[in-house]
């Protein structure tokens, strides 16, 4: 059955399945609806006014939207199910621009892009004025560019026309000093940048407007080359089998990212065409692939891989489906282990001006920590592996409808699920809450392991304890059960979370002692990652993957990698401060020390 | 019948048709044989030594090779008929370079080329020096070069291999300040650059050892674009049809440089893939038809062409089969009708520096006619016609085997014909000579109109105007005569040497206008152009082709438009030269002019 929605703006009579998600049934019918978190309820920007469509308010509305806002309509498009004819009024798009143009971090990026509008107005050719045309034009941009102008054969080839036909006015988009367009006079159409963050398991782009520097809509995808291996260094292994599988790898990414392109782009109502530079980041190997690079040396010792500066590369030359003249710019990497994706992190969080010790972790499969000091920034790599992503975890699962993404044992056990569903398994935040939380109500040792109802100690843990399934030395948490369907924790994921936590404390510990400073002189501690966003700050003190530091330093950034891409693509100093980074920040190579493993071994067991 | 001939060096038996043309069998044996001028007898480089093989000398051999080299065995190559076994002793290729790289002008080019060798030895990556690849290369290059260096994605793609079977040295190839190579270290492999004259009718290049800055051999071709049309009108006309003839006129004269490179490198016994650079001149219409511009506003008012600039562009967009990491640098032209070629003229002959005044005339399918003073060069285009390259003659051809290419009829008629061969047609230089000889003879009145026995009036044009044949109209001067073959100058011929003569002389007496001087003042004049260099001096004053100047003051140039290449090629600075050239000459456009008709009606006569 189907109920008519009216959505303003702009004003469409949309046909509805009742029991749809309002946010999905929405951007289907491509309304441009913001929602970086992709409807798991985190990002609270899909915040829409209704009069009918659905009464029910669900606990994360109850939580997260103010008396005024709920007395207003007010409801986040992606906890709505549709149930009733009724009014949609979307957010007003220039307020949401605005907003997600003021960076991820709340401050605004002053606009000075490399793509950039230009109108021209040329004397028109007399027997006098011979000038051929691209002269003319290069002369007229050039009284105002620093250097010279150039333009690809594709422009020079219909210039002549071009310029006939638009009486010898314009405007030229140029991308960098290269003229890439020329529109019509008083030409409104769009001149876009992406900014692109490729992550082992997540690409995420970043759609803005360069004439305004706004950010016009944020989206993410799976990588496809997931299929061929979770981590890096398998998807290394196999590009290494043949030059075929290398290339099939480039290209699967490529594909990926031209899907979420157009996804990104069909939702806003822009055009792909219309996007003239991508700005990208990502992790080292992600970045050899992309530019079908041999990433094998990055993976054996000494781990030196192919490129680290940046790069400026012709769109058509790696297949991004953009403006056949786009540019991608590709952000510097400080190691082979530490890649463009943390020198965006450092620029967004503005680490190179630390005068007092700040820690920033960018978490996923890889994770990077930063640690800044008056003496500059230091940087390390821990393989954390995919499991805060729910990889290796029995039933891990990304941060999708149906996954445990907060967990508490004490006072009670309760637990929510991503869009209010029965339980499918265990996102990253969620799996960091059930072993901190079993670990604190003494159902988990510091060793990590699950203790039967005979080995808990007080009431509660007993209480609890029961839950714990023993199959030999097999044991697991049963977090949910409903007939054949369960939800469990298994022995085994513990071990794999102790490892991943391990990993990236040890990384912390070891800069920390290489800075000359401990855990109480870190004014301020950073969350990156996408993943960061949802952990909760206190079980991750509690559980030890961060060292001991009051909760009110700790603070949420959101995606730190995609801010410093955002940046890079709208304003040009930014990419000369990432050059600067990523030769100035000093990379601390964790494998070749002596205290590497005393200390992953110490911080192995839970708590601290 | 073949008979057994050995060459030295490299010392190896050829079987060889007796009845060959010694020349052009040792090029199809692949033989390193310099030959400029393709065997027309002209350029004089072909000399070789034989014992045996032939006893003949021809008349030319006599007059060109001093009684030392006759005594030695000297031989013109293309003189040589095959007839009998011998050796045959090349001229040593060191020597023959080292004349050659002198520049037609005969003066030393200094080394300062855009392609550089740069020999480089990297510390190899260790656990505490985790530089990249790229960077740890870019880095040691750039400490000796002016700015940062660039790669290609195909050279990124293999460089951690390459590095690593070379043990991180080797010897860097640089175009501009991009690397297009890695050789081995200590490598001696060649490092090449082409120049390239691609003019209506013919195309020329001139392959240069870019280590040394010597010019190795130089050869031409046919432009294969002229089965669409003999001048750049039909051609801009042809192209104008649709996209796809545009296109196929690119491809064909694409295909016509390279297998004139395959050629070059062939007799050279070098790798066309060792090519970087290729430096190119011509007319605006060839360049816009070498890089599918649309040409059709050179051919309409105000005759505005795509671009005059100078272009760089890499050398598989085009198609060019160089280094596929080689690069195009195409010079730049002064105006829609004074194109690169003349530029290249400029740079050769040093009009740029004169302090008194000189005249240069570029002879081709449009005549080219420069004018060097104190205050600047001027230029003018004149449409000569292709009758100076044997076009719309009626026995008119190029200057091959069988063409009259020199005719005196004072003190008695004699010819003489290229190749020793029977007579099959006439070339530029031929026509020349018979329409001045026959004016001088009284056989032609002023007016150009061919004379009966009856209408002659001294006796020695009286015998000579019995070879006049009329058929109503239609009058012909027949040359050569045997049985149904024959060889005759038409009314209609005469005609065209008119115009293409007036057109010329008109852009000449125009330029001294506009400048301010007399014939008298001209120091010098230089004749440029393939053709440029047989015409004889004397008549071409007779014919009243150039003003009446004194026969010392007028030299040929040989092809001044390659030399100009060759410098581009061979010497930086000479580009940035040819810049200043382009803006500052100043272009005269005689068809705007109201003195243009009444000046060249007055021309069109024979003589003064």
């Amino acid at each position: 059955m189907k109920v008519s929605i009216r959505v303003l703006p702009p004003g469409r009579d949309l046909k509805l399945k009742v029991g749809a998600n309002l946010r999905e049934a929405l951007i289907e019918s491509g309304m441009a609806l913001d929602s970086p978190c992709a409807g798991q309820g985190t990002c609270l920007k899909c915040r829409v006014q209704v009069s009918g469509v659905s009464q029910k308010l669900t606990a994360l509305e109850k939580e997260k939207l103010t008396d005024e806002e709920l007395r207003d309509g007010g409801r986040l498009a992606c906890q709505v199910t549709v149930e009733a004819p009724g009014e949609v009024s979307l957010p007003k798009i220039e307020a949401l621009r605005a907003k997600a143009g003021l960076g991820l971090l709340g401050e605004e990026i002053p606009l000075l892009p490399n793509v950039r509008r230009r109108h021209f107005e040329l004397g028109k050719p007399t027997i006098s004025d011979q000038q051929a045309d691209w002269d003319r034009l290069a002369d007229y941009l050039e009284a105002a560019e620093p250097g010279p102008v150039t333009a690809e054969l594709s422009l020079l080839r219909s210039i002549s026309d071009r310029l006939r036909e638009q009486d010898f006015k314009g405007e030229a988009v140029l991308v960098g000093n290269n003229v890439a367009a020329l529109d019509p006079p008083g030409s409104t159409e769009d001149v876009l940048g992406v900014a692109l963050d490729i992550g082992t398991t997540t690409l995420a782009a970043g759609l803005v407007d360069l004439d305004s520097g706004k950010v016009i809509t944020l989206d993410a995808e799976l990588n496809p080359q997931i299929t061929f291996g979770a981590d890096v260094i398998s998807r290394i292994l196999y590009m290494q089998e043949s030059p075929e599988k290398r290339s099939q790898l480039q290209k699967e990414l490529v594909k990926g990212l031209n899907q979420l392109l157009l996804r990104l782009c069909r939702h806003a109502g822009r055009a792909r065409e219309r996007i003239f530079e991508a700005t990208v980041v990502g992790n080292t190997t992600m970045l050899h692939s992309l530019l079908g690079l041999d990433a094998l040396h990055i993976a054996v010792a000494p781990y030196v891989g192919g490129l680290n500066r940046a790069l400026c590369v012709p769109a058509g030359e790696l297949g991004l489906q953009i403006h056949p003249r786009g540019r991608v710019y590709i952000l510097p990497s400080i190691a082979s282990f530490v890649g463009a994706d943390t020198v965006a992190v450092i620029l967004a969080t503005k680490l190179y001006q630390a005068d007092s010790p700040r820690l920033a972790i960018d978490i996923g499969t890889n994770g990077e920590v930063m640690l800044a000091t008056r003496d500059g920034v230091f940087t390390a790599s821990t393989a954390a592996g995919p499991a805060f992503e729910g990889g290796r975890i029995k039933y891990g699962m990304r941060a999708v409808r149906g996954a445990v993404s907060s967990f508490q044992a004490v006072p009670s056990l309760d637990y929510t699920v991503i869009g209010d569903a029965v339980p499918r398994g265990i996102c990253g935040s969620g799996l960091i809450d059930l072993v901190a939380e079993l670990f604190r109500a003494g159902v988990l040792d510091r060793k990590g392991r699950l203790l039967l109802p005979s080995e808990a100690g007080p009431s509660l843990a007993a209480e609890l304890a029961t839950r714990v399934r023993a199959r030999g030395e097999d044991r697991e948490f049963v977090i949910f059960r409903d007939g054949e369907a369960e939800v469990t924790l298994t022995q085994q994921d513990v071990r794999e979370l102790q490892l991943a936590k391990g990993a990236m404390r040890t990384g912390i510990e070891l800069l920390m002692k290489e800075a000359g400073i401990g855990a109480g002189d870190i004014r301020e501690t950073l969350l990156s990652g996408v993943f960061g966003n949802y952990i909760n700050r206190e079980k991750a003190v509690v559980l030890g993957l961060i060292p001991p530091i009051p909760l009110e330093r700790i603070h949420f950034i959101g995606n730190g990698a995609m801010d410093g891409a955002l940046r890079a693509l709208i304003n040009m100093e930014e990419r000369t401060r990432a050059d600067e980074i990523s030769v100035q920040v000093r990379h601390i190579e964790l494998s070749g020390r002596p205290d590497f493993e005393e200390t992953f071994l110490r911080h192995l067991a839970l708590g601290e």
